[in-house]
């Protein structure tokens, strides 16, 4: 159990795509669907895939209150994910994450493909809600709120 | 993940009590609460407590078809149960659970305490639809496929 304080950003596509050239990034290929969701969760199930090899994740994750929301994660067989996704989902998010460190700071860039395929999200996890961050030059309007980006509206 | 064949049980009450008497059976305390409920699944956290130790457990459940359906079940920290029961469900069902085996036979007698107080069912986990098994005396109606004595209706 967690709590997940996080940030969400609109992306300045041509500047991501000048600061991704040099980038040592994590890039890893991402299933998101979703199981459920009620008044008051949404349970995520993610596959995510990194140079071939699978891992895969259950998650249920509360209302947000300001940025920070609770965060119930545990990582779960690839066969059952898939297993899940093929029974109780209809539809599923594909994306291409990719995850750095920039001034000390990790960094989630998400391409999605289908749907809202062109978007992309960057997203930032902080500590405490006013812990100050370095902002990479590609970011442009916090979304953090807007329920619009939130994944499991996108299906 | 798995499936689930199982068959359930109304209890003739005095003749569980006559044959619990002499019964060496687990004896469970279980809270029962549902996260989330789509048309597809249910979303059972229970938090089982035998003899003072405590442990817990996530599970996602498939609809039932005929007497089957799907079975994804994950053991989690206890802690995590007790915060999800908190923060997502407004209910829960608390009841004993007798696990004893009879003639070769898993079975599993829950005593409700609430809500359904003074209800009593049996259910035992075949390994198939058609499995043959010997039924204890206690056994009366069918109900396996009555959706009144589905847990998550109970709520």
């Amino acid at each position: 159990m967690g709590k997940e304080i996080e940030r969400k950003f609109l992306v300045d596509k041509a500047k991501w795509e000048t600061f991704k050239k040099d980038l040592k990034a994590e890039k890893v290929q991402m299933i998101q669907a979703y199981i459920g969701r009620t008044a008051l969760q949404t349970s995520p199930v993610r596959i995510k895939s990194k140079a071939g090899k699978e891992s895969a994740y259950f998650t249920i994750k509360g209302n947000t209150k300001g940025i920070t929301r609770s965060e119930f994660e545990y990582e779960i067989p690839v066969a059952d994910a898939k297993a899940m996704i093929a029974e109780f989902c209809s539809k599923h998010i594909d994306k291409v994450r990719f995850t750095f460190d920039f001034q000390g700071t990790t960094w989630e860039v998400d391409e999605f493909t289908s749907p809202k395929a062109g978007l992309i999200l960057a997203e930032v996890e902080l500590k405490t809600e006013n812990e100050e961050v370095e902002y990479p030059d590609f970011i442009t309007q916090d979304v953090s709120t807007d329920p619009q980006y939130f994944n499991v509206n996108m299906l």
